[in-house]
């Protein structure tokens, strides 16, 4: 811990190797990898002279964040200091650096190189965090839980199939990141207002240069600017991954509570300064509070698209703030999921004493469809089922209940009823969904 | 005009069609046919009698969205109060129809249903859009304008290029929403907690048949509802789109500003109330207002992710509000996007007029690379280019301050600067990237 | 309902009062109330024949808004089709009308009484709910329930006390609107950029004369519109009250959880389709709902504010969205509050059940405030609390735990254990806090 | 520049006087001096030793923030860690501090006491902007400029009159963020859930006394925390200041365009690193930038208001990265905007050119108004103004074009036209209304 930072993902929240990628150091480097990139294009469209790029690709790297930095105070521009600073140092091809480019053919190009990296980061996060519910859920396939619904008692789930239905969503966000990639991921090099207009008919042959240098696809057409919507786009899903995330979270959080008990953060800490009887589900309330800042940072990233013209400079200062912290964001929430989901205990004990609260009122769903089945019409047997579900006494059971209805009573006899009326019956298709489930979510991954 | 709405999407925004598809007759209408397909799944598994989905399917047919509403006030419940409703007119086979089945397998499968139609209603006024930038980008390719950055004149684009920037940002839009939609429209029949637990694993073929009765995919797993991270993936690649044409509209009212006229949209109305002279960009600014409006939906659409356990009830009425205005809001857009393109109109001798407004000064960044070409340092001649600028005299060009300049004036004469500091020169490239744009456009959209 | 709405504000939701005043009917009709308060300044200014005004009142309201409507397809500009309208069917004085005003004279002005109804409905409303709240707070509060933080229990509070919490919140937001108001609900009477152009100093005694007319003081100072500042304080402060109400409308709902039972929404409805013996807690579940809708209202009213010089128009469209929608489900919110709050059920033996759950472990604060208050350091008696908590065996209780060990079996006997360590004791301060809290509501009521 | 920071608010933006509030260092100082205050209350209330805290009072200020995070990556806690250190320093008296409090007693009144000092911070920079404002009103007062509606030539303003509405708008705000204050600044000190469970009756001397210490009023009920529509409250208010603030820039942004020009950020820096003669109003654009941040900041201090129950901790994490970047944010803007108006030059050439661009339309208002006082209907007016504004032949104005039509040129003659189709006269009430608006201003800030 510095003591000089006031942000949090300085040093509380956020993984060193996200934090690095986010730091002037890193910038500044990426930014003189551009530059190297280019001044092989401008190389290899005769705009440069032979040999160049070679020689000037390791002067270029001894410039660093500081250098860049002192030169920004005098002139109060960024790229135009680093251009000025890398040409001292280059000798002779030092004048071909940047040759032709705007500030943000080497800012926009950067940003896609360091979110690449940040990109992957979160995936292998994201890949851990599915692949160890996916070994949850197989691990609690046959654990037969409450399925609740409005926070009521609803019908009979298993806790396997909780975690499965977690893996299935955060596989979707996994498929969104991965399809969004292609619109974000891309090489900006078209000038000052997106024509080319230092090159003429050489700037492609510089773009595809740089494309095979960086592993880039270009955009195929811009303004000084890459179009913001793919940000936009970053924001958004990362946000719903967040969301999900915070469900994954408030799941947890609740199924902790003292009435409930089904789960529980197991780690020994001072759990209250207060209280010291307290184990609170710390890890998953912080996963739901980062997720409402992760909410938050859609609408500026929105509001970025509209730039005036051939751009203007609104989205600069907008997106210093933006990217870092929600990269950083999502990589403490990320690591917070995995820290959950590797001390969170289940409660059998606790699992078994709630699915019998209701006295087997959970399942009443089955008996209705068993009454349909039996030729009563809809309507009667909802009516029926409400009325004997409300008529269960103090000690007794649904099937209790049932036996005692004089109607009812000449339709089934208990074994006939414990037959349907239990939880093993009431997820009888848990395992195969699950299965087929953990499959699919298996071979997207693997794509 | 009925004047009993509240809501202006009711009379004044929207269209008929997309507002047909959220009135109360259209849902219960979906939702009868979600029962229908769910009848005919049940046969098939066995769990209702041959020749039953057909035989009611007609008679499912005559009950209407006033039907419902009458039994829902007493009942305060719309699916109940359907089936209900179904059961009655549908005679011996009336008991199977929503046999095992939750509200929300119908509720979430019929927006699916609607929301399909709703999204093709969109995608076919966004081609609308796309084509008409297409036309218009060819139309005007070679019409030099000023480009500009930070509001001021930066260097030379074409009116064409501007608008092939527009087709390539929406055509990502419509890539966007194309591969939402797997994800967003997917039949949702599991039951009350996901868990199929009326049909055993004959839900499967119920699901199957469904799957190709109503031309939908299924989820894998769901709880009682689909997974709610679709559609905020929906609010924002909506909100995204909603953000380009905001910045679309923003280009026309900023050019259509008094001072600089490049277009106007030509029509014929009372401008002002006070002010009898004015021609007011009134569709482009609409466009920008309802932007707004769009990107304050995404929040609640995440906020709806996070649902409790097998699902809370929170997302109903939330997206009750959500989908039909999201939807009837950017029908609209469109629909005043597709006027606007065809009322706007370029003033071509606006644009000439000013592309010399700075006297040249749009040249620099080509005389600044001819410098260095040419042997001279960049930051040499980046202060030469700046001091020529700056001391463009009264009636001057660049051109003339260059020849002023002893250490330039020796290094060209005027024709060799009229030769590369004209708007052809530095346009030269922009015929090629509109070209490949347009192509690469094109082939998305007929993919 | 008529099926003629895409809109549940329209029919499902908001009160028949609160949608009178965002219709067509009433808009028009306010706007004419603002043209006849202009016309009689007017006339005081010297600047309309004297008379005019009183002569012209009556034939004013003979115009409707489907009258305006109509000539508004032909003219496609409502308040220059109002005021062409007015002056047809004026005479001689109908020239005067409208002279030397701007639209957003009569617009923003018309908004200020419309939203000066809207807001004096929602404060009755909301006054309702704080009563509600203060009469609950006093009938429960000595009615000790568990007191619960991250879902854990925590230390004993009284229902009472919770109630008179939201009772002290939601003061909190009345405060917050009245003070708002004064900011909002202005005159603005400043011609077309607000320099009252058409009147010269006379403009001063228009200005005086409507504001005696119509109740509302004037900005000091415009551009062509109201500052936009002030809807954007409404829409948040409403969105302030909309996440007050979730929040109690949460507590509800986490109260009634099948394993908590606290509380419960005590009406007979139809709970699920699937399930019939569900009761869950759906008004609460809206409530929390809609209030998601209510925060994302916030950000397009913020974003409203930056207009361009003297105004856009970009905050029309918008304006004409989220006013209807915010007030109309804040109303409802309101609405389904009060009916929330006289349905809702507290179930004392249950609340008493789950004060016994923790076996004496939420008592665990005042052991430890006793053991260093005896002369422990606060570090030995945390652990030690900690210690004997853990030790509570099955079927035992914590003091039979302090009892047994032998460092505080010499410092306690159990009459002096019950005598701290007992709901009463615990909640000893509630009372006079409940009532200073409840007093200091009624008297901000009141004021 | 500390190249350890990956957040901007660390380096670039911000002032060190607000960074200073934000750092671990003043956060750990401010909980040493409410546990002062408390350890004093507790004397007063006869729950510590007479004398314990002046004893207390040196010691405590020995913990440093090193020494708490230390113990913290122990504990896990941070206020516990503080507690158990302070009770290591303080000898006897130790154990008494923190007695009865829970951590959010201290973490609440903390916030409480940092925001004081913070808002003070934004109060004076937002006073010197809004003087600044008030001087550049009265300095400019009667340079008659163009006034512009919808991007488009309306009616004469004077640029005195557009500074002197920013100064009105941001007084509004000055006035909400006072009034916020007595809602935010608030003690907390209730204990574990709020009841005061520790202390009995003597909680009461104990907030007196705390009161006092810290110039701090008490909340009149709270749960385990303060209630979080405070903190929505202040997102809000600072997010509408946030809001006009990138109005005022967006103002000076246009106005500074290449083709307006009647404004420009006067200072010498490289504005380009491709186009060495642009001058871009690089500051502004910073400003509006920054704003979409802090709209994005206002949802998830909505979302922080619903906690559960007593408090879940989900505030906690959020606050943590809302609080001091808000703060931060709204400081580097105001910094900004001083900066900005400092450094803008108004252009009274360029005002004048513009002035008389439409040739005379802007006056057509005043025509329309002067044709009714002579009797003719609005609507014969309304179209006669709009064909002499059409009919305006190159090289005239639209005095000649009114001295053509026969039917105006028989009711005017040039001089009686040059009488009131001027700026002087248009702009005839600008004082006025300026000089009230300031004083009003004057006046609030004096309040």
């Amino acid at each position: 811990m510095s003591f000089e930072h006031t942000c949090v993902f300085d040093w509380r929240y956020g993984s060193l190797e996200m934090r690095d990628l986010f730091k002037a150091e890193n910038i500044v480097k990426t930014y003189i990898r551009v530059e190297q990139a280019l001044l092989k294009g401008l190389e290899e469209a005769g705009l440069a002279p032979r040999g160049c790029s070679e020689l000037a690709s390791s002067c270029m790297n001894s410039v660093t964040a500081r250098d860049v930095y002192e030169m920004e105070k005098v002139l109060g521009h960024d790229i135009a200091s680093l251009v000025f600073k890398l040409e001292e140092v280059c000798g002779e091809c030092g004048r071909f650096i940047h040759l032709g480019a705007t500030s943000y053919d080497v800012v926009d190009t950067a940003w896609a190189l360091i979110l690449r990296d940040a990109l992957k980061i979160l995936k292998i996060k994201l890949r851990n965090v599915i692949s160890t519910l996916i070994d949850l859920s197989r691990r609690y396939v046959d654990v037969v839980v409450v399925g609740r619904t409005h926070g009521q008692h609803a019908a009979p789930v298993t806790m396997g199939f909780k975690f499965a239905n977690y893996a299935y969503e955060l596989a979707r966000s996994y498929e969104r990141i991965s399809e969004a990639e292609k619109r974000v991921l891309r090489l900006k090099i078209s000038g000052s207002v997106g024509t080319m207009a230092s090159w003429g008919d050489r700037g492609f042959v510089i773009e595809r240069t740089m494309e095979k240098e960086l592993g880039l696809q270009a955009h195929l057409i811009t303004t000084q600017v890459a179009p913001r919507d793919g940000f936009a786009e970053l924001a958004s899903v990362l946000a719903i991954l967040a969301s999900q995330l915070d469900r994954l979270a408030l799941e947890i959080r609740e199924l902790s509570r003292s009435e409930i008990g089904e789960v529980y953060e197991s780690m020994q800490r001072v759990g209250s300064s207060a209280m010291p009887h307290k184990r609170n589900p710390v890890i998953a309330e912080r996963i739901s509070g980062l997720a409402k800042i992760a909410r938050g940072f859609v609408t500026p990233a929105l509001e970025n698209i509209p730039l005036m013209h051939e751009r203007d400079l609104t989205n600069s200062s907008s997106e210093r703030v933006l990217l870092p912290h929600l990269f950083l964001l999502i990589d403490q929430m990320l690591m917070d999921t995995i820290k959950l989901l590797n001390v969170v205990k289940v409660d059998e004990e606790a699992a078994r004493r709630n699915l019998e609260l209701s006295r087997g009122a959970i399942y009443s769903e089955l008996l209705l469809t068993k009454l349909i089945e039996k030729g009563w019409s809809r309507r009667k047997a909802y009516f029926k089922v409400r009325e004997v579900v409300e008529s269960i006494k103090p000690g007794e059971t649904l099937i209790d209940s049932v036996l005692r209805d004089p109607e009812l009573s000449s339709m089934f006899n208990r074994e006939e009823l414990i037959e349907f009326l239990n939880p093993n019956y009431a997820t009888r298709s848990v395992r195969s969904i699950v299965e087929r489930t953990l499959r699919y979510v298996e071979e997207l991954l693997n794509r």
